[in-house]
Parts: C-alpha cells; structure tokens; sequence
C-alpha cells in the first residue's frame, strides 16, 4: 500500500507491449487514415471537448482559469497530433511520458478522474463518427474503430494510473499534516483562539464607542480567530459536528448583526444598539462554548487508542489487515483472527452498574494483551467485542492460544469498585486467513464463528472450517 | 480533498445521462444485435478474460485463490449478461451499483486499477471483432462498435471512480495509523526491543549448550524481535535505509550462521562452534547499533516540524496549498506566497562558523512568526530558505507584510554564541495566487521573484508581476 513499496512504473511494462500488439493489429492503410481523420479535425474535435467540458458543473472551476483556458486548446491538438502519430517505439514512449505528466498535473489540481475519463469517451466518439468517410472496408473500419479506441484507452490508463499514485501520495501527505496538526499542543491553541476570541470582542465594542457613520465594523471572519477557523482548524475539526455551527453562529455576528450595528449607528438609536451588542455577546458565547466542545470531544475521537482500554481503535483495523495479508500473500504465513466478546456482559452493567463494565473492559484488555506477542494486535473492536490479530501463526497454534486465553478469562478474578469482585467468562470466534485477497471475508468468518460459540452455550472457542 | 467534504457520488450525476444518450443513439437492431453476440459467446468472452489475467505476473496473486478463481468466471458472464442487457433507467442503475461494489472490492484487495482497465480493453476487442457477422450496415457497424466501447467505458469510469475514492480513504488510514504508531512511546519501544534481542540472544546461548543432535536452533525471524520488525515496525520505518539492513543480519543469522551452528552441534567441533558464536554475536551487535540508529533518524525524518527551527516542515507545503488553491477558489479571496532568503548565508557559515549559522536561522524563524497572523503558515523551505503563506490577502497587503519583514531582518541584531552579534539582510520573492489550479506554478513564480531580488541586489522585496 505504501508508496516506497510499491514498483516504480507497473504501467509502462505491459503497455508497451499492449501498443505494440495493437499498431500490428491494423494495417497501414487503416492507421494512416484514422492520422489523416485526427489530423484534418482536431481544430473541431478539440473545441467539441472543451464545450462539453465547460458544461459540466463539476469541470469548470478547472477549467475557467485563462491562461489554463487560451493553452489547453492548444494542447488537446498536440495531444490528438502525437497520440495519433507515432510510428516507433520511441514516440510511443515519448507520447506515453506525456500522459504521466498529465495524470499528476491532474492529481496536483484535483481533477477528478471521471472527468477526464468522461473527455475520452466523447474524443472517441468524435473520431469514430467521422471514420465511415474514409474508404475503409466493413472489417478495416472496425478494426480501426477499435484501434481508436484501445489508443485512447492505453493513454487513459498510463494517466489515471500516474493520477492515482500521485492522488494518493497526496492523500498520505494531507493526512499526516493533519494528523501533524492534532498532535500539536491542543490546550495551548484552545486559550489563543479564546484569546483571539476576546481580542475581537474588545476590537468590536470599541469600534461601537468610536464609529462614526459610515464606519465599518470589524468582522468576525477576517479577524485572528476567523483566519485560524478557516485555514487551520478545518484540517484538524474536519467533518466534526460543532464546525458548520461556529461558521453559522460567525455568519449570523457577520452578515446579520454587524450590518444592523452599522445602521445604528447611523441612527443613533441606542436602545437598540445595546439590544444588538447584546445579541453579538450571546453568539460570542455560543462560539466560546462550541471551541470547548470541538476541542473536547475530538480528544476521543481522534486517538488510535480506544479511551477506555488503551486498546488499538478498530478504525485502524483496514489497514492493519490490507498489510497483513499482503505479507501473507509474499510469504506464505498465515495468520488468525480471535473475534473475543465478554458472556453476558450487559447483565453486568445492569447489576453492577456502569463503572463496574467499565473496569471489566479494561482489565481484559490487559489479560489479552499479556496472552499474545509484541507482534500482534489487540483491538477494541465493539462494545465488549475484543479482535485479536495473531501474525505468522497456523490454525493449531491460533486454537492453543484461543483456549489459553478463554481458560485465563474464566480463572480471572475481575475487580470491581468498592472492592468487590466478579468472575466472567469469554467466547472466541476463529477464524484463519486462507489466502483469499478480500479480508472483509475474513472478519466475516470470524464473526459467524463467535456466533456459533455463543449459540452452542458461550464460554468456549469455535473456529471456523477453511 | 478530504472525504468529508467530497460530494456523495459525483459520478452517478451524469453517468445516468450519458447512459441514456448512448442508449438513443443505437437503434434497436443495433442493441439487439450486439446483446446477441455477447450471450451467444459470454462464457469464451469470460475464459479470455481470465486466461489473459492470469498471464499477466501483476493480477496473479489476486485471482490464483480458488474461491476467487471460481466464482469469478461466473461473476464475468452475469457482469457481461447484466450491462448489455440494460433496458430500462432502473435496469441501468442497479447495473451500476454493481459497478461500485466491484470498484469497492478492487481497493479493499489492492487490485489496481490499471489491470482491470486492461482487462476492460480486452473485452472491448472481444465482442467488437464478432460485431461484423452480425448483418449491421457499414455505419450502423461503427456506431454498435462504439456504443460497446463506451458502455463498458462508463461501468469502467463507476468503478474505478469508487475505486479512487475508496483507495484514498484507505491510504489515509494507513498513513494515520503509521503518524499514530511513530506517536506511540519510541524510547520504551526502543528499549522493548533491544530487550527482545537479549532474550533472543539467551535463548540461542542456552540452544547452544543443552541442544542435542538434530535440535533445531530458534530462528531471530520467529522470535518477539522477528516479528515486531515485521509487522510492526515495517508499518512506521517504511523506507528507511536501515531496515534493508537490519533484514540482511537476520537473514544471515537465520539462513547461513544458525543452520552451520546446527552441524557443530552433530559434529562435536567446540573450536568451530566458539567461531559461529562470535559470528552470530557480532551480527546482534550491528542489529542493536542498526536499531538504535533507525530510532534516532526517524525521530527527525518524521516530525512535521524542522528540528532546528521549529517551523513547518516543507513536506506538508503541497497538503497546505492544495487547501488553499481550494479554499481560494470557493471564496474568491486570495492568498500570497513569500520566499525569504537570507543573504550571504555561506558567509556567516564560513566566517562565524555553523553553530553561529543556526541561531541565525532559529532567530529568523521567530522574527517570521512573530510578523504574521496565527492564521498564516511558516515553513523552513530550505538551507537558508523560509516560506510564508499568507491567506486571505490581496497585493497590497502582501507587498506590506513582505516589506515589514524586509525592514525588521534589517533592524534586528542576531545573537550568535560567545556572546557575539551580526546584522543580516534578507531578499524577498512575493507571488499572489492568480486563480490557476497548479499550485506548483505559484511556487515557481514566488521563485522567480525572489531571483530577481538577489540579481538586483539582495535586501529588497520583489513581487511577480500578474
């Protein structure tokens, strides 16, 4: 999955020899006139792409820039002239170098792929439709129809698959920094913001004090804290609830009430002045209020690690599994899922309450950890559902460690608050990588198996048959 | 670019549409004719398929397991059935719901997306080359051979559009769980591990003494060591120059020293075995100094912050302007690049040596940071290069700040150990974004700038001209 791992070009090998097979497919003649068709239209079939690119609500933004607008135009035609022109090997791979540059200048604007994909297919069309003309017989005309087609495409492909490794490179890169981001000292950056927060609130009642009709008061986005909230917090808070609820309550001071505040001011109505400063103190509030929480609760809700049990956060798990059973794959080691789920727990938090189920988790999660090595992964995976990832091991040695762990949780003494104690018992679901690529399957079977411990009476491990 | 704020499903939008279009432009004979000749040969359509996949080294490790191998060729035949078969909108939209479940499956088995476009092409050629005896007319022929083409194009452009989305979302997770590992406590690991190797070393001294003839010896690979290197530390060292290294002493020590400790063992040889001790020994030496190595790089390798400065490390700089060009674009409010170097660098190096060299830089960075706002980024760019990101600003305020911190590098007076002092001057390139999408093009221009004030003579802010 990793970059560094991956080969450095996995396209340019077969693609070659896919072009190769093609331009031996067709005959000259079919070839020289699907050039000349290209060659006396790409004027129009260049013009015919950008309209239908212009149109699409999702490709304008891309596209609108002038300078992005006057030499594309241009290029398309080079584009069409080179593709359609080659006759060796050497300006097939000049052409081909061609489409990399593109697929990551594509990556680099964020372009979707299924625009340009769209393009292509209109390019096509373009070329087909104007084929008939050209003398070719009914077998050469779909030959050349196709050449036309698996030409495009074999481009299409060396672009998309540049786009794709850029895409992803930038995906890792805009995730670390992210991630970078939250790692930052978040109690510290919580009292700036508050600060900033106050700064404008001073900024802004001064400027009601001083204003002068026509004035214009300071609004919330441009200050300090409204910078910070657009180009830094959005790549922490991203997707959190309290974000789209500070913007309206910063929308609501910028484009309600400051304008309101400006008029009287105008008036010199201060009755209503105070009724409006007021009213922006009680969005300032909220706002206050809102930061806490979105610094607050993203503490939980960011960290690898479950809260609770200090166990792996199961958001991890793909990851985890596409590595493992890629080295599975490459040398020939399997591995075990152990799906583990606490027998009846929900009547311990009914009898004991709560912070008693809560002290059950944590101390099977110590339990379970110290029952496997320090290459293998524990998981909080559910509520009281434990996943256990065993590396390198076989279908014996997963079962031996299985009933190890199911015999500890039965022996374990678990200590509840206010000295009291409780003894519990674990199912375990088994199941072990079988060399089937989708580890979804995997987890699946692990699943069902822990159902099966469960229904024949909990307390006991069940594998499933591979 | 993240997910959070993609839209749901850009693609179905106008794949329905275009479908619909491709639909009217085949007359019925012509849709019939080609829904003909792929049920008349679907199963040999599907055999082709496989039988070029497999002999492709890239796609055999996803489809040699048998489960796959099994289903698949029937999976192929319903796919082909399915598409060609489309009559009506609902009939078309579940086809493509196929087609993103497919896509889904690809990212989660890593399959990529270039192989399945070569598979697609291969099809393509499959029923175009039967299309002729089906008693179409010259041009009703070109227009079936086309529509085949892009029907299997847009199932191709759903799927791999679900596939790009979903490959992001895994990349993303990958790379947060690796920032999340190299969060984890790396002195305590370190020291785990160089325990894990002692207590492997033990357990081959104790082999040594008390194993009789035909014992075998436990291999580095299979111990605590052997497999938190494999699958664990791989996840957060990827790259790095020592973990090739480290493999080669556990290969050496497991393949070629272990099995000739065995044959001393059968033999008796003291003298040899003494030898293969020290051998071994020495391997264990180098993996520890390896070890302690790769801890320590890494701690500078990975930190989003450079170490001498504290400032943003320039990897982040292409995940911060593809947020800005972006934010630009939905705001219509500007953003400006500075490129600050300071000038005769080499000269402070040279004459007050490298120590003195580095508070000049360390100095610098607080003297950037204090003079812009907290919304605002700074980025150690290079050797003596720093780069400020300034939002939300138009020319003029750029040429402010650029020129305010031009006057404040002249006025401030470096401190340098010993109790020495220096005054230094810094030359400034300003580029505004203009709205083009490639971020990479501002970059260069804000390049240019600031050659051209060190050309005209250094201490002096030059902006682009747009």
């Amino acid at each position: 999955m990793h970059p560094a791992n991956a080969s450095p070009d996995p396209v340019s090998d077969y693609i070659q020899s896919d072009w190769l097979a093609l331009f031996d497919s067709a005959s000259p003649a079919a070839r020289i006139a699907i050039r000349d068709v290209v060659l006396a239209h790409k004027a129009e079939m260049s013009d015919a792409f950008y309209a239908r690119m212009l149109s699409d609500a999702e490709a304008h933004p891309f596209l609108t820039h002038d300078e992005v607008n006057s030499r594309l135009r241009h290029s398309m035609q080079r584009w069409l002239e080179t593709l359609f022109s080659c006759e060796t090997h050497e300006q097939f791979g000049s052409a081909m170098a061609m489409q990399r540059h593109v697929g990551e200048v594509h990556a680099r604007i964020d372009l979707p792929v299924n625009l340009v994909a769209r393009g292509a297919r209109l390019l096509k069309g373009e070329i087909a439709r104007r084929l008939p003309g050209s003398g070719l017989d009914r077998n050469a005309l779909v030959e050349a129809v196709l050449y036309v087609d698996n030409l495009i495409d074999l481009a299409f492909e060396v672009m998309s698959s540049a786009y794709v490794a850029s895409h992803e490179r930038a995906a890792r890169i805009d995730e670390a920094y992210r991630v970078f981001s939250y790692g930052q000292n978040m109690p510290l950056e919580r009292e700036r913001q508050r600060a900033s927060l106050l700064d404008w609130e001073n900024r802004f009642l001064q400027a009601m004090v001083t204003a002068r009709s026509g004035d214009e008061l300071p609004p919330i986005h441009g200050s300090t804290f409204g910078l910070w909230l657009q180009h830094k917090a959005v790549a922490v808070f991203e997707g959190s609830a309290e974000l789209p609820a500070i913007r309206n309550a910063m929308d609501t001071v910028d484009h309600t009430l400051l304008p309101l505040c400006g008029q009287q001011i105008d008036n010199g109505d201060r009755a209503e002045a105070r009724r409006l400063v007021k009213e922006i103190q009680h969005q300032l509030a909220q706002l206050k209020f809102l930061i806490g929480a979105l610094f607050e609760r993203f503490v939980d809700l960011e960290s690898g690690k479950d809260a609770l049990t200090q166990l792996l956060n199961r958001r991890f798990l793909p990851a985890i599994l596409t590595r493992e059973t890629e080295l599975a794959r490459n040398q020939g080691k399997g591995f075990a899922l152990l799906l583990v789920d606490v027998d009846h727990f929900k009547r311990i938090n009914d009898d004991y309450g709560h912070e008693a189920g809560d002290r059950v988790l944590q101390q099977m999660a110590g339990l379970l950890l110290n029952s496997v090595r320090s290459g293998d992964f524990v998981f909080r995976y559910g509520g009281e559902e434990f996943l256990v990832l065993l590396v390198e091991v076989d279908r014996q040695h997963a079962l031996r460690v299985a009933e190890k762990i199911r015999g500890r949780i039965e022996q374990e003494l678990f200590l509840l608050p206010e000295g009291r104690s409780l003894r519990v018992t674990g199912s375990i679901g088994i199941a072990m990588h079988d060399g089937h690529p989708d580890y979804q399957r995997l987890v699946n079977r692990a699943d069902e198996a822990l159902y099966r411990a469960k229904n024949e009476g909990r307390n006991r491990c069940v594998a499933d048959p591979d």
